[in-house]
């Protein structure tokens, strides 16, 4: 199984996905499409995640199983100059997976390519039709549900979720990750994306994976979404929050971010009103607390200073936290198991 | 325009769209559909709204220009035992309306007929494709908005917003209804279902409503939906929360209920709990307060005993409360406007 991304023109820093897949996924990635960084490696930009090579186009990989569409321009739109990549990908037979809003199954011409040359297109954000309503159950698994809640998207709520996940995962607890979102679920090759199902079942959606793998471990985590205060969002961050039934939280949050991104005119409350509110909404459906913090240091310069603002942040809301990418997570992870 | 309402074997009881049409539609409706009270009026059983006929088909109906499906059986699905009804209609030109999980535009039969004769299938509970998310700013309209919340579904919250925007109407206040579920969009011949909607864009459609609406009057009352703590519903709840910005909020309440319909293993917190949680939620997006209550004592016998209710709900949330159908609702409009 070999996998090309495509990430044209925004690798690394705007390929959220295409770098969560390097970094967290089990195949291997036989290159990375990105006609602006074709020559160099994946290694040149990001020492600690899996190597690759960077090419123009797949014109210049030689053998791929599956092309997946690693970037999502705002609005989730289909670029056209994507089109020769993912067009070559499917005559030659390979797979094709978009988290998109825009479905390639909708796209005629991909659709008839896929079916000559019997290439699968995968569209990870197209929800299935046989969805419905939480039956408020989530709880009832064997394993300890823990959810990452965020004070705003892209603070690294699926990192944190992954981190966690993994660094359990790697001292022998028998753990699962449900992912939520699209990249989450290119990572695990399964999942729902919550965002994207209707909002009468957003619950009853996390409530089904949460029970299709709740019995085959110790622990499961979850990945969240958005935040319980976005003015656009809310509404998915509360369904998962209702409908995972968590009986711990992380709260994650990126230093130095004071405003809903996007949203400048809605103000980050202060971070123990974030905790309140996660723990007196869960409350009435299923009791929990925040047991632990992730702070995203990506814009802090130093080591020093992102380890200040790790111990001011696990202060303020007065439990263990770390930077799960930068530092240590161990702490963390003890408060949780 | 003469209506004609499909609610076999549920009326009155169990016809609530059919109900509430009876009692705030504008348009006059010439027959209601109910096999197991043929021969009887509306008049028999409801002495308060339109009266009309009841009668067992549409047979028996002489002239209409729209049959509308008036109930709706767990899991939204359309029973063949009305579809005599539905193709009758269609047949003699009807236009035909449902808010029913199953699209009557879906169904092959009525499809054809509906082309063949010229009506109109409109599937109420199909939301529209140009749905985006929140912008954030339903705040900035001229009117000043009001929005029912509840402790739980089916406590009366889109009967309390009706019954406060004709109070409002009927005094001669510049205020609109923006309806959010089935039955509110047939009275008002318009709106968004925002449990159908997919959950990224729920908290947009709301502001979609209110910002097509929002500058013609000086109050808009916003029909909630579902309630905050809703092990399934709450994300819908939420959205509608944040995406309305609301000034005022109007806390619903049934009398005697106690745990979630339906997910009984969930007690109702206090209604003080309730509050908070409402306001708490909505501050950093738009600040707001319960302004009033509304208990529906449909389930209490007496005036006396109603009235008690009334008081003492009144007196734990700290605001002026009615129970808006039985009793007089001067004192909350009053506190809203």
């Amino acid at each position: 199984m070999s996998v090309v991304l495509l990430a044209h023109e925004q690798f690394p820093d705007r390929a959220k996905t295409a770098v969560s897949i390097l970094r967290y996924g089990d195949t291997e990635i036989t290159a990375v499409l990105d006609r602006d960084n074709a020559g160099k490696r994946v290694g040149d930009f990001l020492p600690d995640v899996q190597d690759a090579p960077i090419v123009a186009g797949m014109d210049d990989v030689p053998a791929c199983d599956e092309l997946i569409v690693g970037i999502a321009p705002i609005g989730g739109g289909f670029e056209d100059s994507w089109r020769p990549d993912v067009r070559q990908a499917l005559e030659r037979g390979c797979d094709v997976t978009a988290g998109l809003h825009y479905f390639l199954e909708d796209d005629e011409e991909f659709r008839r390519l896929a079916d000559e040359h019997d290439s699968e297109l995968w569209d990870v954000r197209k929800p299935p039709a046989d969805l419905t309503v939480s039956d408020g159950v989530a709880a009832d698994v064997d394993a300890e549900i823990v959810l990452t809640v965020g004070t705003d998207c892209s603070v690294g709520k699926m990192t944190a979720t992954r981190e966690l996940y993994e660094a359990a995962r790697d001292r022998g607890v028998d753990c699962g990750f449900i992912p939520t979102g699209q990249t989450g679920i290119m990572i695990e090759r399964w999942g729902l994306p919550i965002d994207r199902v209707i909002s009468d079942f957003a619950a009853g959606a996390v409530e089904k994976m949460i029970r299709e793998r709740g019995d085959d471990h110790d622990y499961l985590f979850v990945e969240g979404q958005g935040s319980i205060i976005h003015p656009a969002y809310s509404g998915v961050t509360c369904s998962i929050l209702h409908g995972a039934m968590a009986d711990k939280l992380v709260l994650c949050h990126e230093a130095g971010r004071e405003a809903i991104h996007g949203y400048e005119d809605v103000s980050l409350p202060s971070l123990p009103t974030y905790v309140d509110l996660y723990e007196d909404l869960a409350e009435p459906v299923h009791e929990t607390n925040v047991v632990a913090g992730a702070l995203n240091t990506r814009n802090v310069e130093t080591d020093d200073a992102a380890r200040t603002a790790v111990a001011d942040y696990a202060d303020v809301i007065d439990v263990p936290a770390t930077d799960p990418v930068r530092f240590d997570i161990d702490d963390v992870l003890e408060a949780i198991l």
